[in-house]
């Protein structure tokens, strides 16, 4: 205690004390967190730029507190800000938000970790430039760097995020500020065009890590093409979505697909317009099938729709429309290929029939037509966060989703995010396994497959649940604990875990997570940078 | 020398004495190089698997012997099997050579580090798998897995090698066997098709380096395609190339262009049929301008020469070919499209006219044609290794290219590979300042520079030159320096390097390279595994 009082003290001389906070006020604000799992920090920091990250790591260092970097703390489902344990000092970066550098001609720009999805997207259209940025569903105000390190993944040709990130500003924890790729040689001129740099290639070991605080990246951003269309895809019955996912694979490994397909179930396109119905559903959870099937109908979605988007010159388009309605011809999609000329004529038939159902129904649907463009774009929308509210009691607050903030509005949310291979029967089997845990503990079962690779599926299973109702609260997370276990056990291994699995992923005898182990301790020997993180070994405060 | 005494005599008991080799012969054989800094191994060692290379490293750090891997040793223009000094043992790989699995569904196949070119090419062929390798010129017995994990590059979608890697085995120094990716999850179902894992995503760091010894990866290959072209594409003057440059950056950015295109100098492309005139040159070194002309002509080349493959289905391939005509439509470019039809209409006609001259320069056209579209389906063919013969005394060898080995053969060569940022400027701006180094050294350029992602070029400079002529290698050093160290100053910084610049890597005050000393004395404290390598603080013998 005598410690931590007089690292604030010292952090308050460096950073003054309007940025260095301890009121209970603002510690309740980033100890909030879509999971049950919340921990509250000792005092929130926060530095202006790189060498005050540095000088407040060697105050940490010298004092032994523990500090828990975040970059805007929106890792909603996976912890949001909270560091592993209490008392940690919170880095918020956030204000750490300039564009340093942005390359219309090499296509790059470079960001420090308080950039937003909104930020970028507006810089890009503010100073016309002929990029786009690849955009996650998260909402417009989370951290893209936030994202990418933790190595989340978008819907565009450049949503395996970290294959975009060329080079690397970092501080670690001796207070060293290190250069990856070429940019440790002041005089480079190549060092935002290619990533690996001489020597070994470094920058994965800082994703999904510990290993030091990122304070700035290259990001690689996609030439505005000059054609985009949206497909959707649609299937009836929970079998059929098999064979689409294995005739759409080899368009994804061939490149005709070069964007990210994001596959979900019946429920996950649904709660993207309504809450939890309670009444409908008289008590009973998980949503009865009778319910279910009436929201299907309702909001006419099968039990599982694709979507995806083309980008190209207008003839490369062309012949991925033709080539995606060949595919799948044998199957049983329904398949829509939407182009923004179409969304328009849509959208003037929904005034015209304004009043009338359909008419309301349509609407609705080129509404969401016109954000998955804007997405596809790089420009965000945080209406695809209305899952997160699925079992708020409140249901989705006034304004929504203008200011939504799923840890703040007390939502309760838990991902598990298993990695099929990319094959139909994959799929099913992982649904399989899942199902039954969600119902038995009356958990509505949401999830998206995104084809995060050209072999890969990344599941994000979405355990929502209501965070004001304690026993809720229990079930959800015993309803997590064995789904992570079934996914560990059945070998579909998660991508990326919430801070409560972190120790999990180290059975105790594991040469991969020793070996990280013996990195950090080389290169945070005190264990000052957000201990335990990604690093079962190294526990907290120890 | 007691100690490596003990060291033989124990891994003469581990692998038995066929497998521990250190007669003069041998050892002669291995420390051939084309390069001029060759070093002599103690002892070369041949372990069959991965249980072997964890006993031998266990004996190499019980008596402080350092261990020097290779898979196949032909690291060509970088310094062949060479250890950094001296003394070191060889480790030998190349007996491992297991295709240890191959999926073709999710296209990808698992290799052991002896696994050549050929062999996997001859593989996918035999088995009929539906798949292709990516390609370099090195020749067909080359190790895929060394040049990977070089970060070599070759010629097709999948050209940027590292980008293909799906888990790694490994040995570190303690003799631990690692897993990577998902691969250290004994239940994982997905470790071949997702590389990152969760965690700290640590390949990277086992590319360019020396903290372990790789033992086999998982290697993603390109599905065949529909349609395949070749496109050439050729200017007369030199500073023609820089428009051509700027006019495919938009293609390669966009994906229309997303094989590795190769922009080769003329001599780069003379060399390829020829080796250097001395009777023509009159003793003259560099190649006199005329004859240099007179070559030109003869072989019917500009100063420089765009190769590249479209792949895709016949659509993809049709708008890929205009494409690429309407952004050169306003350079001085000559574009060619080859495809196969047309290419065995030219063979029939140089049959026809067998025994002309036209004839003949046909039919070697045919010739050259044929092996790029099998370098584009992953068939090596050893004809593009000679350049490296350019200034050798005895020209190309009998049976060229069957055999070829250049560092037996006593060919003379030295790589310098700066990377420019893809722009015509860049690519001019560095062949201006080579250029004069070369020609004041008597050496002629050979330069490609290749489109190795979608905003780097990477250059490779040749110096050529005759390894029996004292006073040429002494020549040939110093350009090499001069080249090395200009490209350095004025921040073209090589995307890899020889031997004999890895210490020239670090200023000695360079935070990067500190960090990597740091996670090297963490894995390897008794610096056993390859000294020196891609590590300048931590040198041989240590």
């Amino acid at each position: 205690m005598a410690a931590s009082g007089d690292a604030l003290a010292a952090w308050r001389r460096q950073l003054g004390h309007e940025r260095v906070l301890d009121d209970p006020v603002t510690l309740d604000r980033y100890a909030a967190s879509t999971s049950s799992w919340s921990t509250r920090p000792l005092a929130i920091l926060r530095p202006h730029d790189t060498a005050e990250v540095a000088q407040l790591v060697h105050v940490a260092r010298a004092h032994r507190v523990p500090l828990y970097p975040i970059s805007t703390g929106r890792n909603w489902g996976y912890g949001d800000a909270c560091a592993l344990a209490d008392g940690h000092a919170i880095v918020d970066l956030s204000a750490m938000n300039r564009i340093l550098e942005a390359n219309a001609e090499l296509a790059y720009v470079v960001i420090e970790p308080g950039v937003t999805q909104r930020q970028l997207s507006q810089y890009l259209r503010e100073h016309e430039l002929p990029l786009w940025m690849d955009c996650t569903g998260a909402g417009p105000d989370t951290s893209l760097m936030g994202n990418i390190l933790e190595r989340g993944f978008g819907h565009s040709p450049y949503g395996n995020r970290f294959q975009s990130v060329a080079g690397m500003e970092l501080v670690l924890a001796d207070g060293e500020i290190v250069h990856t790729g070429f940019g440790h040689y002041p005089s480079s001129v190549n060092r935002r065009v290619y990533p690996y740099g001489v020597g070994p290639y470094v920058d994965g070991l800082f994703t999904q890590s510990n290993m030091g605080i990122v304070t700035s990246l290259g990001l690689w951003l996609m030439p505005r093409t000059q054609a985009l269309n949206h497909f959707l895809c649609m299937v009836r019955e929970h079998e059929d979505i098999a064979p689409v996912i294995d005739a759409l694979r080899p368009l994804r490994l061939d490149g005709t697909l070069r964007s990210i397909l994001h596959i979900g179930n019946d429920l996950r396109v649904i709660s993207g317009g309504t809450t939890f119905p309670r009444e409908l559903a008289g008590g009973r959870v998980p949503l009865p099938e009778e319910v279910r099937q009436q929201l299907r109908t309702a909001s006419g979605v099968g039990a599982w729709t694709v979507s995806g988007a083309l980008y190209g010159s207008d003839a490369q388009v062309a012949a991925a429309r033709r080539a995606v309605r060949r595919a799948l011809a044998p199957t049983r999609a329904h398949v829509q290929l939407l182009d923004e000329r179409k969304l328009d004529l849509a959208a003037a038939a929904a005034r015209l029939l304004k009043g009338t159902g359909f008419g309301k129904r349509l609407a609705a649907k080129v509404a969401l037509g016109r954000s998955l463009f804007e997405m596809n774009r790089g420009i965000p929308n945080g209406r695809f966060l209305a899952g997160a509210y699925w079992r708020r009691r409140g249901g989705l607050p006034p304004g929504f989703p203008a200011d939504a903030n799923p840890a703040l509005d007390r939502c309760g949310m838990l991902w598990v995010s298993p990695v099929p291979p990319m094959r139909g029967e994959d799929l099913l089997r992982v649904h399989a396994l899942a199902e039954p845990i969600f119902r038995r503990h009356g958990f509505d079962l949401f999830v998206t497959f995104s084809m995060i690779n050209e072999r890969a599926l990344g599941g994000v299973l979405t355990v929502a649940y209501d965070a004001e109702d304690a026993a809720e609260v229990q079930r959800a997370r015993t309803c997590y604990r064995e789904i992570f276990d079934t996914m560990m056990a059945t070998g579909y291994i998660p991508y990326r875990v919430g801070l409560q699995s972190m120790a999990d992923l180290d059975s105790g005898n594991d040469g991969y997570w020793r070996m990280v182990g013996k990195i950090k301790a080389a290169l945070d020997p005190a264990n000052i940078i957000a201990p335990g993180r990604y690093s079962a070994r190294q526990h907290p405060c120890a």
